[in-house]
């Protein structure tokens, strides 16, 4: 985990959990797919991925076999790349999200609060993220936290606090999610502050959704936090 | 609604969802005690009663015969007090939540978004808030919105501007809840902030639940808000 003290990390989201090859041809599904993205963008420089998998009929799912192919081939054309699995609820339901932990990728995804999304809640019950934060400990995993609001910063320093999280909490801040927190310049300022206050070792940074992703970038760059493609 | 603008209004929660005479003898539970204790609340000078109805068997209830009940003797013992009923997620699912709106109170609370709660999720979905939202416009009443984490003022700053939000946002800061938004001075600083830069004619106010209460009073009165008491 030194990679995480380099000045500017770049973590690629090679597949969300949503969009299709009906959406954009160049989306990765399959395994191999998958791999060989991830294999340019660690050429191109990207040094964490952040992966979810995709069912032979691109649904989402959080079936482990599946992570462990992707990791099997990771681990053979990304030397030294750090891989992260989501334990995000769009792939999976209660205890499926964490099925996957027990391969021990380096880090996993973490959601420690709920909020809503553009159609629905998302979900993730108090005792669903304790038990994957326990999992998580369990099997050496780095949690990164999912920050789709500000109380999921305080919740991540309150568990790293207490102990439901082992390492400083690496955290990443959602923004433009409908529903949820906005691409908002002033709110991102202010998590950036709220991290350095509450949690002063942590590492951060910030993914955009969609059109937001450059701004989120640019943001985070220039306030010495990570990037995510 | 002229009462609004006095400068500092003072809000009386009654009975919320929870307690019981088991935790509390003092807290009111049938209509005729709900009615007397917000009577003596109105002459010691509060202003609003935001109130939840129980059952017989002291649990939460969104009856609508009981709000109607409440609500007829708030008008003949508290003439002029702004009467608010509670649209909150812990006496009823869905659109029970709502049910009681017809009665055209002055206000309702809305929550905007979902959180956590100490043991589970505070399911606020989308379709269910803009219901929410349009039935308070339909039987005008004005909406108290429901600020569990910062996303939720953004949102009500948003539903205000495309119209499913009438009246500019009244919004209470809710904090102290446990896996929500602890009763942090500096997030609560950002609130008022936020309010003033994203809908600066709301009037706001802070609830803090159980021993954060007077903390938050403090706090919202010094800053220029209301109080809830
Ligand atoms: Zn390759
Ligand atoms: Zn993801
Ligand atoms: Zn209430
Ligand atoms: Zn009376």
């Amino acid at each position: 985990m030194s990679d995480l003290n380099k000045p500017c990390i770049i973590c690629v989201a090679i597949t969300g959990s949503l969009p299709r090859k009906a959406n954009n041809p160049a989306v990765p599904i399959t395994i191999t797919e998958q791999v060989e993205s991830t294999h340019a963008a660690f050429e191109a420089g990207a040094s964490i991925v952040h992966a979810h998998v995709r069912n032979d009929d691109e649904t989402p799912t959080s079936d482990p076999d599946k992570f462990a192919k992707l990791q099997e081939g990771l681990l053979k054309h990304c030397p030294g790349m750090i891989i992260q699995f989501s334990t995000g609820g769009r792939s999976g339901a209660g205890k499926e999200r964490g099925a996957m932990l027990s391969l021990k990728p380096d880090m996993a995804s973490l959601s420690v609060g709920s909020n809503n999304f553009p159609t629905r809640i998302y979900e993730n019950a108090p005792d669903l993220v304790d038990w994957l934060a326990r999992e998580m400990i369990t099997h050496n995993v780095k949690p990164e936290i999912e920050a789709f609001d500000l109380s999921h910063i305080h919740q991540a320093a309150l568990m790293h606090k207490d102990g439901r999280i082992k390492d400083t909490p690496y955290i990443q801040f959602v923004m433009g999610v409908k529903n949820a927190m906005p691409a908002d310049k002033d709110v991102f300022d202010y998590y950036v502050k709220t991290v350095k206050r509450l949690s002063p070792n942590s590492q951060w940074c910030a993914a955009g959704i969609g059109p937001n992703q450059i701004i989120l970038n640019e943001w985070s760059v220039a306030a010495g936090g990570h990037a995510r493609t």
